[in-house]
């Protein structure tokens, strides 16, 4: 069996920087393209900051046709900033982090109310607000209770273009059901794993990741949603590459690393289900319809031939675990 | 501000085997006696095993004044083997894992049908059965997919002696209210973390145990028993030591280790609580009056004089790393 996918895009992706960046940008290039996440250290935060990492991407990517949908750190700004944003080449959106939620977001945001003129501005100039969506409370209640935000937003600024990155619950799927105005990423270890598979047995910090796999109802009605073909409902794999030893250590960081394995591994989660038809959409179609995004071309063929995930991913001194580490996917990219 | 405790008893303890042993078993020293876990591999079934054991654990005690109260790997016995077991020297009780469910337990019971003849001889002869009680479901709910069975087994053997071991749920204590046939242990952990130390901000391998710390109205509800004196909760450490290497690695092994440091910290949490007064009760006096024990005499003082929490405890070739380790509790044990 094969399926051939048209420009498919990671609509939420961690590149890093420097060496990481070297190893991790061409494990993404089967896809045409990618939303990409500015929590560097300092965080990309103004068009020139911007302009110079899609220019490090672009290197690192080695000459591979790639649409590089770029980010910027979300602090409330004026207009002309605003404007001077969204007329900066690449940029896709801002990224908006509640101050000291996860990796690189101490600078995040610490009261929604600074932010009102800002989204206001960015309503009207049509500019997308991705929001890693979590409040500070029980890890597992986190991205439930972050929901009444999402909701107050949508009501608020009812031509926003927001969208809740990596959802993680049951709840947050209800939620896009019920406002057309919101869309949602969800990666690929929301829709295979739960609690169980992180601290369930032995602890596996290499599926460890904020926000963290949730209850077996969450990741079902993820998965359906998904296979139903959710027409706001994009793959963003959060793909969060960290080197080895800062995840097998005394409190390891948080991330998965799914760039080289999430299409294969999608594929092969489609076909079990049936719903081989609902990829497409699922990676690409809904996103560039929702955004109107018209990435390189780019065919990708998917094959049910198996593909030895390597235990690591190691060159320029880093050393990187992605998921399915060691095991055979049943599916692989036709290169 | 200091407090005297008599005999404390650390009712769940792990001692391991081998170097391992050697290493624990003085670091339990402060206590009067604790009820020694089974789960070795293989595990302490027979009564000659149990009695081996035992010497062992006397010898790695170094001459220290230490009770040990042994118990057996429970598996499905006859009434004689019931009653050599209860004869030998040391017996305290059966454990009860339901099998797979912890470390060193995939012998342990898969059908509790297959219990009840051994059960009702030990209600009739008065042997207490300690139970780790989870389920195989999800982590979140495995203690409380059990309370069911716990229910059942008060119901069918009231006379019995069932011992809810660690734990970790506020359903369970209000079990324990329900059925004055039950009592429980808890842990020093489980009265201080909940997942959010584990998993909420970096992963925590050295906070990982089973059953695994759960909400904050968990917490909240074992922390408001044991303060509260409630008459049939005990403190077991449930202690677990692993070899540092196999805490620190791509899939930990689940167990906090607290002996060393147990009594410092449950005496500096009473004293936040205001609670010293339920202490002894808590650490020896409810247990002593429920199992009719009478430990070695020890009086054990603890003062509000800090105590140092080494990296790691090294000797015999091993390394294990304490829970607080690298850290400074605000009471200590005057030696």
């Amino acid at each position: 069996m094969q399926i051939t996918l048209s420009s498919p895009l990671d609509m939420h992706l961690h590149l890093r920087d420097g060496d990481m960046l070297r190893l991790t940008a061409p494990l993404s290039a089967d896809f045409a393209g990618a939303v990409i996440m500015p929590n560097l250290v300092p965080p990309v935060s103004t068009p020139e900051m911007m302009q110079a990492y899609a220019e490090r991407i672009e290197s690192a990517m080695g000459g591979a046709d790639f649409t590089r949908y770029m980010t910027l750190f979300f602090t409330p700004l004026s207009e002309a900033q605003l404007d001077a944003a969204a007329a900066a080449p690449g940029f896709f959106g801002f990224k908006l982090y509640p101050a000291g939620i996860t990796t690189n977001s101490e600078g995040g945001l610490r009261d929604f109310a600074d932010a009102e003129p800002t989204l206001r501005a960015m309503e009207e100039r049509g500019i997308p607000l991705l929001v890693h969506g979590e409040s500070h409370g029980f890890v597992m209640d986190r991205e439930a209770e972050f929901l009444a935000t999402y909701r107050a937003l949508a009501t608020r600024f009812p031509k926003l273009k927001l969208c809740m990155e990596h959802i993680t619950t049951a709840a947050a799927v209800q939620l896009l059901d019920e406002f057309p105005n919101i869309c949602a990423t969800v990666t690929l270890q929301h829709l295979l794993i739960t609690l169980n598979d992180v601290a369930g047995g032995a602890l596996k910090p290499h599926l460890f990741c904020k926000p963290i796999a949730k209850r077996p109802e969450d990741k079902e009605a993820l998965l359906s949603a998904a296979l139903g073909g959710h027409p706001r409902l994009f793959f963003g794999s959060d793909s969060a590459p960290h080197p080895q030893h800062k995840k097998e250590c005394c409190g390891c960081a948080a991330g998965v690393f799914t760039a080289p394995v999430a299409l294969p591994a999608l594929a092969q989660l489609f076909a079990e289900h049936g719903a081989l038809d609902k990829l497409q959409g699922f990676v690409s179609g809904n996103a560039c319809r929702h955004y109107g995004l018209a990435p390189v071309e780019k065919i990708v063929t998917l094959r049910d031939t198996p593909m030895q995930v390597p235990a690591a991913y190691r060159s320029f001194g880093q050393t990187v675990v992605p998921m399915f580490a060691g095991e055979e996917l049943g599916w692989s990219v036709a290169h």
